[in-house]
This record gives C-alpha cells, sequence and structure tokens, in this order.
C-alpha cells in the first residue's frame, strides 16, 4: 500500500465528501437546478471574499484568470506596476509583455517582500500607472506581501490594485472591500480544497470602470461579458458543472467553519511546521513567510533536489522543491486547504526521516516533538 | 424520486465508474504519476481523434478552444471564411470580430448545410482568405456539414481548415488527417462523457507552421507554448487533474468499444429518433441531420418551449429548445455519448406524453413501437 499525502502548495487534498459531491449526476447547466446552485454559489462567494462586488467563476485555471486581470482593465501602450519577487510576479509581466503592456518592475530578492513606501513612491514618479499588480502569497517563495498597506497607498492614487492570491487565500487574511483591493483572483486547487479547473475574479467598481476603456482584444475571458451573465446567475460559456457543485459545498464548509477561523487555522499550522524545522535546525527562506506554504533553506551539503523526490517516492508525502534560480536550494511544505495538525506533524516527521538519509544530523522526534508541544 | 434524465446535446451523462475515477484521491501534476497518466491520454487522443499529430488539452470550455483555433493562426486584417449556419458559426465570427480579423462570411439558413462548391468558389474568390472555420454539428439546428468534400476542397489551397467538432465529435464521423483538416476543437462534456471543463484541439503540420507568423496577442491559449510542454508530457498551466482522469477512463471505454462502433452506435440512436419522432407524425428539422442530436420542428399551435419546460419539470427529461430564432420552434433530442436504445426510447414516450397533454394528436406507443422495431 502506498498512501498518497498531498503537502504541496497546490493542488491539495480534497474532502472525500467534496469528491462525492462531484460524482453525482451530471446535470445541464440551462436549468432552474443549476441556477440554484449558482445562485447560492455566488452569494457564498461574496462572503468568503469579503466583498460585496462580484466575484466571476472560470472554466480555466488561474493563469486564465491572471490574464483576464490584464487584457480587461488596460489597454496596449498602458503602464502597470508589476510586484515582482517569484514566478508568479514574472506571470504578470509576461503577461502584459505579451498584450503589449508597459511594465513598471519593482523587483524584489526572491524571498523578501515589497515595500508599501516603495509602491508610493514608485507611484508617484508614475501617475500615469493604471493598475499595480501584486500576490498575496508568492508561491515560489512562500511570501506572504502586506496587501493592506499596498491597498492603503494604491487607493490614494487613480490605480487599481489587482492581488494573485490563487495560493495565499484562505490561508493569508485578505479583507476585499476593507483594504482597497480591486481585483482578487483566486483558483479552485489551493485553499478552496477542490481539483484544479476554475479560477475566480472578484471586480470592484474602481476596477469595474477600466472595462470599458480597455481596447485589448478578448473573447472568452471577456468580463464585461461575464458580468452580463452574473447578472442572470448564468455564465458565458458552458461552466464546469461538476467542480461548480464541489464549490458549493467546500463554500459551506468554509462557512461553517468560519473565515477568520480558517484562516487561523493556517496560521496554527503555519507556525506548527516553522518551529518544528527550527527545531530541527534548518532555516527559514521566506522574511515574511506565508500561511499557505513554508519555504526552508536545504541545509548545506544536502541534495535538496533529491529531499523532495525521495520525501514523494519512498514516503509517499508530495512536498513541493524551489522553482528557477531556487531549484534545489529550498523545499516548500504547505500546510494549505484540508489539512489539520496531524497532516503537519506527518510531513515533519517526513522530512526529519529523509533528512538522515541524506546525511543531515537530525535526532528523530525533535520536530515533531515541537508540533506536539504546539497543538491545540 | 426525480430521476434526472440527460438527453441534450451537452453535458452529457457521465458514466459511474467514470465520476468514481474522478473521485479519486488528488495527485500533484508536476509528477511521474500524473505524467504518465498525461503520456498514455497524449497517445489514446491521437488515436480517438484519428490524427498523428498533437491533439493539445485545454482547461477551459470549448470556446476557448475556438479563440485559440483563431488566435494562434491569423494576425488582425487577416481574412477567414467562416461557414455560418447557427449559433456556433456565429461565434466564429465574433471571436474573430473580436480580435480585428476580417471574415468573409458564407450564411447558410438555419437548418442547411454548406455546400463544399460554394466555399471552394469563395475560396477561389478570395485567395487571400488563410483559414477556412466550421462546424461538424452545429449544434444549434442539428445539422451536419460534410466535412470530408470541405476538406477535399479546402486542401487545394493555401488556407487551413478547422472544425469546431465540439458537439459531433464521437457521434459524426471525423477523418482528422484523412480528410485534411488541419485543426478539431472539441470539448469534453458531450460525446466524451465528461463533465464541462476540458477542450481540445489537434493540430496539424499546415496549421502548425502558421503559428510563428501569427501576431494577435494570447497567453493562456498560446498555442506555441502549449506544444512546448506537450512534447515534454506536460502542460503549461495547471491542468483540470481530476478531469483529466476521468478522460484517460473514458478514452478507454472508447478505444475498447471501437471508434467506428461508437459513430456507428450514434448512427442507430439518431436513426431510431427520427424514425419514432416521424411516426408520432412530426417533421426533422435539419436537412442533413447530425448523429449527435436531432431537431424536431414543433407542431403548428403546440407551444414549444412549454414543452422542453414539461419535459424537463414534469418527465424529467432534459432535452434542449431551439436558440435565437429558432425558439420555440424546434426541440432537440441529443444521443450523444453514453446513450442506448433504451434511453432514446425513453426520451420518445416522454415527447408522446408531453405533446397529448399539449394538445397534440398522437397515439401512444407510437413513436416508442418504431423505436422498438429498429432496435439491434
Amino acid at each position: 500500500m502506498n498512501k498518497y499525502r498531498l503537502m504541496s502548495p497546490g493542488p491539495t487534498p480534497v474532502p472525500e465528501k467534496v469528491l462525492l459531491r462531484m460524482a453525482d449526476t451530471m446535470i445541464h447547466h440551462r436549468t432552474p437546478q443549476f441556477q440554484e446552485v449558482l445562485k447560492r454559489v455566488n452569494v457564498k462567494l461574496k462572503q468568503v471574499f469579503s466583498t460585496k462586488n462580484p466575484v466571476l467563476i472560470m472554466a480555466s485555471s488561474g493563469s486564465g484568470a491572471m490574464e483576464a486581470s490584464i487584457t480587461n482593465l488596460v489597454s496596449a501602450g498602458d503602464k502597470i506596476l508589476v510586484i515582482k519577487g517569484g514566478k508568479f510576479g514574472e506571470r504578470f509581466a509576461e503577461i502584459a509583455e505579451a498584450y503589449g503592456v508597459e511594465v513598471v518592475e519593482y523587483a524584489i530578492v526572491w524571498g523578501e517582500s515589497a515595500d508599501p513606501r516603495i509602491v508610493e513612491n514608485m507611484l508617484k514618479e508614475n501617475p500615469e500607472i493604471k493598475a499595480v499588480y501584486s500576490t498575496l502569497c508568492e508561491t515560489s517563495t512562500g511570501v506572504v506581501s502586506d496587501i493592506k498597506e499596498i491597498g492603503r497607498v494604491v487607493a490614494k492614487t487613480n490605480a487599481v490594485l489587482v492581488v494573485d492570491a490563487i495560493s495565499g487565500f484562505l490561508a493569508d487574511e485578505l479583507k476585499t472591500d476593507k483594504w482597497g483591493v480591486d481585483v482578487v483572483v483566486c483558483g479552485s486547487q489551493k485553499g478552496f480544497m477542490l481539483p484544479p479547473g476554475l479560477a475566480f475574479l472578484s471586480i470592484g467598481p474602481k476596477a469595474e470602470k477600466l472595462l470599458a476603456g480597455s481596447k485589448l482584444p478578448k473573447y472568452y475571458f471577456d468580463l464585461k461579458v461575464a458580468l452580463k451573465s452574473y447578472g442572470k446567475d448564468d455564465t458565458p460559456w458552458t461552466p464546469a458543472v461538476s467542480l461548480i457543485m464541489g464549490l458549493d459545498s467546500v463554500l459551506d464548509m468554509i462557512i461553517e467553519e468560519g473565515l477568520d477561523n480558517v484562516i487561523e487555522r493556517h496560521a496554527y499550522l503555519a507556525n506548527i511546521t516553522r518551529e518544528a524545522v527550527k527545531a530541527i535546525g534548518l532555516e527559514l527562506f521566506a522574511l515574511n513567510p506565508s500561511n499557505a506554504v513554508t519555504s526552508v533553506k536545504v541545509p548545506d551539503g544536502i541534495d535538496g533536489v533529491g529531499l523532495v523526490k525521495k520525501m514523494r517516492d519512498e514516503q509517499g508525502i508530495t512536498i513541493a522543491g524551489g522553482q528557477g534560480s531556487l531549484k534545489g536550494k529550498i523545499f516548500r511544505v504547505a500546510h494549505l486547504g484540508y489539512m489539520d495538525g496531524y497532516d503537519t506533524m506527518t510531513a515533519i516527521a517526513g522530512i526529519e526521516i529523509v533528512l538522515k538519509q541524506l546525511g543531515y544530523d537530525v535526532k528523530f522526534g525533535k520536530g515533531v516533538a515541537k508540533a506536539q508541544e504546539l497543538f491545540k
């Protein structure tokens, strides 16, 4: 028996009852039955996104919604500010380039987080910037951004703030309306505990005003068309019916646990992980670590790629390695979605075992004991 | 108990074992485990698409792949020929317009099918046309196109042939390579017997040559990027893991039944439906009817919208009404995907009952008996 444990920052495990909900009879999407589901999902999404504005559902991965957040708000030749501190900040810049949008780059050393005062200064120096693109949790480094403060800074300008919250959402706090976040982009396969295949995009009035002026071509991801259907509790294209059924279930789970409790649980699991890896003698990589994923420096002399591989192939625990320039230098353990303390403890136990196999001097149970101590 | 019967041209019923396959443990997409699935799915897709060329899998509905088939092949200002005989032909034209591509329109009366000789003449008159866009089955009218002959005509020119086979695929014959079809666009929720959320796009060498020259902006649907990942049995963005697991299963089912047998079964069910509705005294709408869906004229004096509604709400059988200008004038019964003779017979029995309720003079069992006679 090879039991499979998914501890990567997406996809994350899907609760069994949600898997079974998605295995129910397929129904047609243009029927009162499905419209009723969509109607209550739309209400619950607003609640979970802490917004009174529309949250659109797309049949695509998160990158599709990231593209929509550029092609619908600006035009070719417009300037946007992209906060680039990892692979997903880079993705925003790549999309902008593909569409001829000019990127003013705020490049951060990977592992560090954006300084809101620098964002403020860059906006002052470039008053023509139409939109600021940030990540909530930069999945590739495990860093969380200070969206609250960035929101305060951007709100004072004409620019809108777009946040890629794909991996951080439901793990790190994000008060969409209160913090002045105009667009939040999410995916289904992270904190939402669903399979990949759905993306979400919330859009506030300041961003909605930009839709009419955006001249970039689009069709499938045209938010004007999507909003028109949304107003009728419909979707412009055939929706991913089974995933939306699952969404209905996970939103109930999230609301039942309580949004604040969900985030607190992630903070708790992240804290256990951080303290346990420190107890093993390892060093954290992110200066401002996210609650979604903990990035850990691979100790000198240890094979970081091998560590992730042995965890997966021998221990049955799928964690993530470093991406791009961080390959082999960090590993990343998620505590995201359908996770509790024992899941986290299991990951730590596996890491202890594999580190020892790779020649690292670790006393079994040190990290595990730290986790146990912190259990609530 | 309200048993739900899905007889619409997408979504279609999903076999129970496929539903359960998709309910299996979520796994990570960048792992040897998932790569192995993708590798065999890629091989089986080629077989089912009757092509030796790549068949790309996208996380989107079919409309996303339709968009990709325009934005990757041509540039703004280029001319394309769109065969427009219903809602989905119109969609190609709308996408082209959104991207500034010039559409030469071959408008057909809804219910009729394209004349390949007219396509030939239009290509002669407009030698600058870069691509021809046709549907296999125009879902809105139930008409099947003569793709074999259109393929022969287009193959003699520099233009490529793109076929939206979303609803017709696996029901109507389509020999991709043999018939010179350069791009086939498909969706998961029709003949493939899966939930909506995946799109497929096959691309042959004549179309692939156009990718480099296309100047239209794109990112999520960039086929150059998708082909690069495809070559490594990978996907550029997070794939819809659970739906691809289901795809692995349905492809086995299709290959086990045999591609020709699958199409023959659809032809058989379509024939039963056509003969049965004629036995009831109704008239077929499509001149060249598809094997995917049978469109039937609503008899004079009968409420066509009410018929579809009563079928759904009182009989539990979801069929489709007419779209656009055909609203209330036709109804459409699918025999698509996971369907056999008794499913078809059930739809006919329901139609008899509802027609009688609406005041149409029908003798119970007439259509049903015709179906029974034709049973194999």
